[in-house]
């Protein structure tokens, strides 16, 4: 697809991490990785990542920093029942809504949880803003929720995991950015004159160099990027020509391997 | 250590990841839970991070925000030898700092790299901006450096740790947070009421619950923080005292296990 035929129109985000624990250490982030790949793959552009502590005027600025920025916010963390789960009361505070128990939300709840066990811990659940659908949770029911353009999910990652498939069908996309890699067996100080005169021979294609070294084996990935699948060929094709005059050692990345790319 | 003795005064910082190929999910990053373990081990508090693209506009817009507001900003990645790496020119422009070729880190470089091959692109790895200090690269020499309160490293993780172990002697701590794991063999739900009156009973207590599900066994970490030994033994024993009372089940997390913590 090139840029200018249907879904024209580029579509970005921000993810917003919210919780003390990953910034103590304690627990390590997987949710950014898992979120990255994901937008990429249905053609959103992830364009910034925040995170920051369980402090309500933390998140409120945060979060309307990034919402006035990017067509999508998706939020990691604190919604859960402990009194550290300050997400959804910062979240309404951020757009100026009220948030009381909602009874769809606790109707979800009710799935899984028997309606004598529905402590008020528990029902803090399903306080969700005022105007917000909710992010069903195929795990473990507690939905999370969407108001405006933010997306409010779980931090644990398999339920972050559920959120985030509930919700894609919901979500406008773009032009996919498209990937190729090409190995060069040689240093990064050696590709990098050749790999910088074919990114300005191709602007509208991004390049990047990513250094390896390990096992006995160095050399630099070189990754291009763009919508366009021609221009992606073009570029990829004008690259190969370039090393190879330089006398350069190069391979192309199987598709397999380069689809983290 | 209390609050009132040495080193009372709270250091705080925050991280700054730099590269398209994070935002793309291309590479999972590493190296945000390393200097996160790293800072709460020595006494600095991580209180935001925010990944950002290889565009010199948003680096200086987010470095300029960050390294007005904590005391310490660590960034990581783009001051590799090719045309993407231009995080040392960003730093150099939030700083309104002149940069050219340093020649101490042409040394440092010449350690490693032949002067016949001391490229134009290799010698990039070199630009450094006036009034900056070195911080030494043990693994391949191209040093990271340090002006103002920032302080610029790579992103590659062996060498990211290299920099940060050397740059660690030249950072003012404060009082180090440390922390106490409860493991109560519940859900977070029954935990909840317990753990906020407890949290209310001790305001200086950073109290934090994080719900565990898998082989066949659940419950929440109850995570207590503060920096005063004395304040942390008198809270947790307030805990153990409360869900003791309230017939919860709960065990002390060896020492060992809730290093992590």
């Amino acid at each position: 697809m090139t840029e200018d035929t249907a879904q024209t129109q580029i579509v970005t985000a921000a993810v917003l991490v919210i919780g003390d624990e990953i910034l103590s250490g304690r627990t390590k982030d997987k949710n950014i990785g898992t979120i990255a790949d994901h937008l990429t793959a249905i053609g959103i552009r992830l364009r910034e990542v925040r995170i920051v502590p369980d402090q309500e005027e933390e998140i409120v600025a945060a979060l309307n920093a990034v919402r006035a920025r990017y067509d999508y916010v998706f939020t990691t963390g604190g919604i859960g029942p402990t009194h550290d789960d300050i997400t959804a009361d910062a979240v309404a505070k951020a757009f100026g809504a009220t948030i009381d128990v909602n009874e769809r939300a606790v109707n979800m709840l009710l799935e899984r949880i028997p309606r004598a066990d529905l402590t008020p811990a528990r029902l803090r659940m399903a306080r969700i803003p005022a105007g917000a659908d909710l992010v069903e949770n195929s795990v473990s029911k507690a939905p999370g929720f969407f108001i405006g353009n933010v997306i409010v999910m779980a931090g644990v990652p398999r339920i972050m995991e559920a959120m985030l498939a509930a919700v894609t069908p919901r979500l406008r996309t773009g032009p996919k950015l498209i990937s190729l890699t090409i190995d060069a067996q040689i240093r990064e100080g050696d590709i990098a004159p050749v790999l910088a005169a074919t990114q300005n021979a191709f602007p509208d294609v991004q390049m990047g160099s990513y250094p390896y070294d390990g096992d006995g084996k160095f050399g630099s990935l070189l990754v291009l990027r763009t919508a366009s699948e021609d221009r992606l060929g073009v570029a990829a094709a004008a690259l190969r020509t370039a090393l190879t005059q330089a006398g350069l050692p190069w391979s192309d990345v199987a598709q397999e391997a380069a689809a983290k790319s």
